[in-house]
């Protein structure tokens, strides 16, 4: 048995040697959530000058600042905490990890095996805590005094590549420690550790298609009506110019989605089609256009209005290429899986040199979303200077926003309604913009921590619902001197539920709208966050343009009048459905 | 609430609908264990004209019998049992099917959700019953009038696609069942299934080596002295050509294990290395002989002789290619992980023209296995015509053997002691042989079983302890009218034991050696097979030859004097590692 001297020396120096190998690795970041059995950790991760540390109070709220992170630098990003509870707060945001497919490094300290299930202080059962949800679980023995090192640098290179591939998502390393944690006497100076080089380099391979299979596709798609539809994902460089090259051979439309990040940037976006949502309706000609395929990419689509109108072309050839074994085919309906890169699967498509669709074909779709941009086009003029409070619309609210952005910004956008709002007006053009969302199990949970992950990397704007922002209130005590601007839309509760049948249920208001009495304004100051209301379109311009020129964290609530709104979205489709094509 | 006649049909309809859809997506074996629940399903698979089943009575035995099937068609097979405890004797087989990246398909029948936890007989909770140890898990709902055709067909695609990539393993899919579990009345000619085309194709990825990966090693291995080490892998096509041709273009060994299956065939073999086992001893120049640069494919090294060498060239640069995520590095000595295709990699390698190793490199080990080849060749002459039984020695038996053996046969050899004195003593040659294990978790259960599988595909000879045999014995019950010669090596136990520090023990006899009593020959004339023992090494190959041409199940037992056996390796080796190199 070592004495406590010993343990506690060789606590921190396993610990400098883990976190040494992570950086070596390419860790950059982590975030912390302060507790007592961490501390060999938390010391190692504090000198070493190769990641950025962040330190957040709440765990949950340090979880999904961590998910922002991972996602805004395309990095696996880690969190530590302490023994106990403590860990288990990560869970939603390792969900979100989980079936968003974003790379999190999750170090939980714990006590050792003799103290399990003997009453010991903090001492939870955390060995697979997470079950199924995490890519690989790791305990490694306690700290002795012949650790090797060799072990420890390739568990660390390890559990960065098991974030990474064959399918990114949460790592969790479970360590325990025994006391004394930490060396007695002065630590000041000592054992600040320089980046090491790495002790094992690691590369996952290039996903080619099958030859067969594009070969096989190129079959059932050439020369006949069909279209590339692009939802959610975070896709490799060089797709959005692979996949217009691939639409401009074939001559199909590409129904790309806000989350697609087609929407916005200087690629070719003359065959992207963004307004679906107005020209699928019912009145509109092209709700009965059937295409004879379909090339999906990224996440299955997000509006019901797009995905019924995919069930009605079920007959079609269903072409879903993804570069992991998961299978986003909740219709059931893909008649063809494609385990590949999306850009080179693009690319392999293109070089079979497949054949335009009849003419026709695209020009209907470029005339309907010519069409439905004149209605928002339209909309946008009359509303934009405007003074009135009722004149607040989402559709015209949300281009307002986009225009003010500099070019390069990142946009977080919350779920529930914002996120459809968004894709339904979002509208396109030249400037690049990147958006994110949570979009992985969808909640409204975490929303803003996560956009405060994002804002880590650089100026995000977060567009959340009021319930949204609520839920994660905590996550603006924590944003330090990011620039981040918070545009909560307010109507009252959940606003997605007008649109759903139990809106007219008695207990409607009380379980289902459950509309909130906090002052989000007042909510934001006392945590030392710029908050402002605003009343007309023009005071919002003016506030979003104040806030980014101020830099910092600033609240803007955005009063939304539920029964207008509604009123106005009818409208608004009314006019774009019936619009020429 | 259906009435009981339709129950009965839709489990039928919704079994054969699954069951059809399996077929599509390429399944051709199943392996079924009668029982009730599982009738549905039992009768699906029975009237589908694509896919052979056969029965087997022990779970256990199934389970290894459709991993041999599995390993020897390189396609997934299937399980099929009823609910209860009859799944968890799969567990041995499964883990075996984890560990060694086999596919495989379990499904087992289960009791409605609303049984379980009620008393209800033969119910356990079969919700993840195999936990992390299988790819993937579903349990779809109980069939009902309206069942989705669509959904079941991309159920059974994706299960075998599971089953395959990113990771081949086990698969488990849960299948509840209400009574009455089949229609009434007269079922002979109803019901049959054509096969149907598949609702929807997959293809998994090419997988190529990243390029600065393939540029980072060639610096670091050309013209420097190292050497590929090949441990047992089920390669892809053109693997044995690619890794020859890179042996070439570097001028270095190969060492090549026996379950790499690249020591027999007629590919280049001029830089193999069969014989390390021998030189490496530390008599030999070679023991002390230290690699600049390492290659590693397939499987960590089985034996000890290699290990501790590898673990003496540790400063090397190590590099371990492998096409899945997994880390075969126990001594944490990799510098670099390539994770690809084994046989793109050795092309993309070759593509970028490495410069071949000191002329006086590989030369020294073609002499040292030159060398050790004349011993086992000299020592074979000596022992092929002896009449006396204490000449029965593994090193001569071995290749006499495989000697017996016609071009193309499979030769399943069992774990412990068997598989260390193939790799020593196999050597190599022209004729195509094909070798399997199971090296995924090593158990000495299940072997028998397992060779079963395999013969199911063609000819199969199955080499084991004796320990071994006893182990897995109920599967002579099963040898049906397939072609498998089981070799026994009958030591009294656990021979391997005598190479290790417990056999200095007092109580090694009772718990280690564990000698046996049953008399094998008459154990395999209970079930119905051919059993022989032979007392001489000529005895054994007229035993085989005969074996060979009559076809059918043998069991030869050819017993071991464990003492002579010790003593006879401890001279071979000598002379062996005396060798002038």
């Amino acid at each position: 048995m070592s004495d406590a001297a010993d343990i506690g020396l060789l606590n921190l120096r396993w610990a400098q040697t883990l976190v040494d190998a992570l950086a070596a690795a390419g860790l950059r970041d982590v975030v912390l959530s302060p507790g007592s059995r961490s501390s060999p950790l938390a010391l190692a991760f504090l000198r070493q000058p190769a990641i950025r540390c962040q330190v957040i109070l709440d765990e949950r709220s340090a979880a999904f600042c961590a998910l922002g992170m991972a996602k805004a630098t395309r990095q696996p990003a880690a969190l530590l905490c302490t023994s106990g509870s403590a860990p288990t707060n990560w869970f939603p945001a390792l969900i979100e990890a989980d079936l968003g497919a974003v790379p999190l490094l999750l170090l939980s300290a714990d006590r050792p095996p003799e103290l399990l299930g003997w009453g010991a202080n903090q001492t939870i059962d955390q060995q697979r805590l997470f079950g199924n949800h995490v890519r690989a679980f790791s305990a490694p023995p306690l700290p002795a005094s012949a650790f090797s090192t060799a072990y420890l640098q390739r568990l660390a290179a390890r559990a960065i590549a098991d974030s990474r591939w064959p399918l990114p998502g949460p790592v969790h390393l479970n360590l325990a420690f025994r006391e004394p944690l930490l060396p007695a006497g002065d630590l000041l100076a000592t054992h600040a550790v320089a980046a090491c080089p790495a002790a094992i380099s690691v590369a996952a391979p290039l996903l080619l298609p099958e030859p067969q299979a594009i070969a096989d596709t190129l079959a059932e798609i050439s020369a006949r009506p069909g279209l590339i539809v692009c939802g959610g994902a975070d896709y490799p460089p060089g797709f959005a110019d692979a996949v217009s090259a691939l639409a401009a051979q074939l001559d199909c439309p590409i129904f790309a989605e806000a989350l697609s990040n087609l929407r916005f940037g200087a690629h070719d976006r003359s065959r992207l089609c963004v307004r679906y949502e107005g020209f699928l309706r019912p009145a509109s000609s092209l709700a009965a256009a059937r295409p004879a395929w379909l090339l999906r990419f990224g996440a299955f689509p997000l509006t019901r209005r797009l995905q019924d109108w995919l069930r009605a072309a079920a007959p079609a050839v269903q072409v879903v290429i993804t570069a992991d074994s998961r299978w986003p085919d909740p219709q059931h309906a893909a008649s063809r899986l494609i385990q590949a890169d999306p850009a080179q699967t693009c690319r392999a498509l293109l070089a079979g040199g497949g054949k335009p669709a009849p003419a026709d074909w695209r020009a209907s779709f470029a005339q309907a979303e010519g069409a439905a941009e004149a209605v928002a086009s339209a909309a946008f003029e009359v509303c934009a200077h405007a003074a009135e409070t009722s004149k607040i619309f989402e559709g015209t609210l949300i281009p307002a926003l986009l225009e003010s952005l500099p070019a390069g910004h990142r946009v977080f956008c919350g779920n529930s309604l914002a996120i459809r709002d968004l894709d339904a007006f979002s509208g396109s053009g030249d400037k690049p913009l990147r958006f994110f969302a949570n979009r992985g199990a969808s909640g409204i949970d975490g929303n803003l921590s996560t956009a405060l992950g994002i804002a880590s990397d650089g100026p995000c704007v977060a567009l959340v619902g009021d319930l949204t922002a609520q839920h994660d209130l905590g996550a603006l005590a924590a944003t330090g001197g990011r620039d981040m601007v918070v545009v909560v839309l307010n109507n009252g509760g959940g606003g997605i539920f007008d649109y759903l049948p139990v809106a007219a249920l008695p207990e409607f208001e009380r379980a289902w709208l459950t509309p909130q009495s906090i002052d989000l304004v007042a909510a934001a100051q006392s945590f030392g966050v710029v908050g402002e209301r605003v009343r007309s379109l023009v005071e919002f311009r003016v506030s979003v343009e104040r806030a980014l020129r101020r830099g910092g964290a600033t609240l803007i609530e955005v009063p939304i009048d539920r029964q207008a709104s509604v009123a106005r979205r009818r409208e608004f489709w009314q006019r774009g459905a019936a619009a020429p094509v």
